[in-house]
């Protein structure tokens, strides 16, 4: 029996020196059947050339990364994210992304507070878009560490009641493994995100961390229980595709076709269902 | 009418280079009134001599830093961790400090969920021990950055549950404004600490965070709301001391009297109630 790759997704950061269609490419290369895509990649070539290159290779969109990032200074900024968010809804719709991505941003200022307001205002506010253009809004809870300078949003729970107050089939949850193993809840919380959660993210925690931002590291290589996660997440009802994301200069300086073998060895051993 | 330094502490990590002599001397110096100890400062001069120096120059002990680290791999390792910590015991209450701080530990492997229970287990052995002494335990949960190397308990609540379950005067709950700022339920959580919230530290969290360890920031510097979460800690009842402890290392190179009165400035500024 050849082994079961039909889940798994690669985040195109992963492969951050790599061009949407050399990602593509070594995707359809490596046997993996779906992709995750960056806007600044897919600017490069443009939403609607971006889709063709996708469909061409017969793969499939796990998710567009990124929108969100809602609170600012003042209200024409806040107009302005709201607008830079239609835009990658639309984005999103040309690759019939699975998901829309959403981190949801910083605070301008100390009050976490208000900003977690204007994370709230803001999805509400292009709910109506992305239901009208069927794109699905996951936000996803960052960790802790990420409170500061990228997602207000940091707890798993808040994430799950933000996602249940805007109370749309069109708002849901990002699990990503590494923003919340860590929590005492996370067995209970994947199960209460329910039919609430949109895409699944893996990587792994490695001790000592190597940095905030990028070091995250591949599946087998840290501390998480990956295969349990993941059968948790399974048993919520979800059977999408599960997305490697690895923020991590050693990763990005390996050469793509080898990181990919071992991305499907590494999903294989610690993340899909034993064979 | 002169400041108000009452209830400011010193916690003796933030001054790195000083022994405890230099570190207590500092305190008399800059009108600090009371000193957070660390185990290896203290063995340099012993439990008893350490004691006599804070009591000669008329300094409060806010705490003992630290024992814990109560996970690990075999039996015998886990009961010469308990040890360990008796022997905590024995210093906390020879220097009187208002608390013995719980650095939890981290998992021996990869289930977190068995480290957890290492650590309730380990807490209740020690227990009766505490209560003999009159030590009082402070459970402290350190952010989740930090849950892979130091401290299964990496979120507040979850340390609060554990305090509430071994249900004891002598067991409860040390509040580092670093560590759980970003909860979106850190009001509530402070309050419900209600008669368990024995200690509470101050710093600040700085961006770019500039090392996962050592990157704490002074009171001020950053984006903590130090001023509200010190009045929600006031409204528990609490009254005691406020430590503050900043691992970083520019200010470690800062000459120490410089940095004590700098403490005292931003405390008064940042921490401390308004005159």
């Amino acid at each position: 029996m050849s082994p079961d790759l039909s889940r798994l997704s690669l985040n195109q950061a992963t492969t951050k020196r790599w061009t949407l269609r050399e990602a593509v490419d070594g995707c359809a290369r490596a046997g993996i059947p779906a992709i995750g895509v960056w806007r600044d990649r897919l600017a490069e070539v443009g939403a609607s050339a971006g889709a063709r290159l996708l469909r061409d290779a017969g793969l499939r969109c796990s998710g567009l990364c990124r929108g969100g990032w809602f609170p600012a200074a003042t209200a024409a900024e806040r107009a302005a994210r709201i607008d830079d968010n239609r835009r990658a809804i639309d984005e999103a719709a040309a690759l019939d992304a699975d998901v829309l991505v959403l981190v949801c941003g910083p605070a301008p200022d100390r009050d976490i507070r208000a900003a977690r307001a204007m994370v709230e205002a803001g999805i509400a506010a292009v709910l109506p878009y992305a239901a009208e253009c069927g794109v699905r809004l996951g936000i996803e809870p960052l960790h802790p560490m990420f409170a500061a300078d990228r997602s207000v949003i940091a707890g798993f729970g808040e994430a799950i009641a933000l996602a249940e107050r805007l109370d749309s089939p069109y708002v849901g949850v990002v699990v990503d493994a590494y923003h919340v193993w860590w929590d005492v809840d996370v067995y209970q919380l994947i199960q209460r995100c329910g039919s609430r959660l949109f895409a699944y993210h893996v990587s792994d925690w490695i001790t000592p961390l190597p940095d905030v931002l990028n070091g995250r590291g591949m599946m087998g290589d840290g501390v998480i229980e990956l295969r349990s996660l993941r059968e948790a997440v399974d048993a919520t009802g979800y059977d999408g595709l599960i997305e490697v994301e690895i923020f991590n200069q050693a990763i990005w300086d390996m050469p793509g076709d080898e990181l990919l073998a071992l991305i499907c060895e590494r999903y294989l051993a610690h993340v899909a269902p034993l064979e």
